[in-house]
């Protein structure tokens, strides 16, 4: 059953980017279908520090599985000082969709 | 520059599967990319009435074009009785990711 991951994630000030790149580059070591986004402000001067990553995992269980990855730990470690407080995470069951790999 | 919507909508008592389809269906008729997902509970009985959207749009402008398109208001008239309150919406500019169209 696929299983998707919704989280929202804080920069420290001035780390939003590097946040973005560990996110984006982490992605490439797991089985993992990843979105990365910023708060939406176009036009405005200060931007957020505000990060969601949408991740799509083809099971629960192959999110549990990528979590135990040696691998991933380095990534782990690299991004958790450049967050501020804790993620906030909602885990839902992808039904249906247009375009997205799988639907 | 690439656009998304993170919508969390609430389905009133025994919609949400009728929600669901409509959302399915809908994104048929405009150009976006689209998920949409119940809340995860495989080991419940009961199923919250909540649904998420994530919404892929190439800009912000294409995205404010397709809700002004005429094919879409019958989807909206049939999905808004069937929904309780009104939907959280956060708009998201796509930074990078892994699998996803464009990415």
């Amino acid at each position: 059953m696929p299983y998707a991951l919704l989280n929202r994630l804080t920069a420290k000030p001035d780390q939003r980017l590097a946040v973005v790149e560990i996110l984006v580059e982490s992605a490439s070591c797991s089985r993992t279908i990843r979105l990365v986004s910023s708060t939406w402000s176009p036009n405005r001067r200060t931007t957020p520090n505000e990060i969601w990553v949408v991740d799509l995992w083809t099971s629960a269980e192959a999110h549990a599985q990528a979590l135990k990855a040696p691998e991933l730990r380095p990534w782990v470690e690299k991004a958790t000082p450049l967050l501020e407080g804790v993620s906030e995470q909602t885990e839902v069951r992808p039904v249906g969709g247009k375009g997205m790999p799988g639907t």
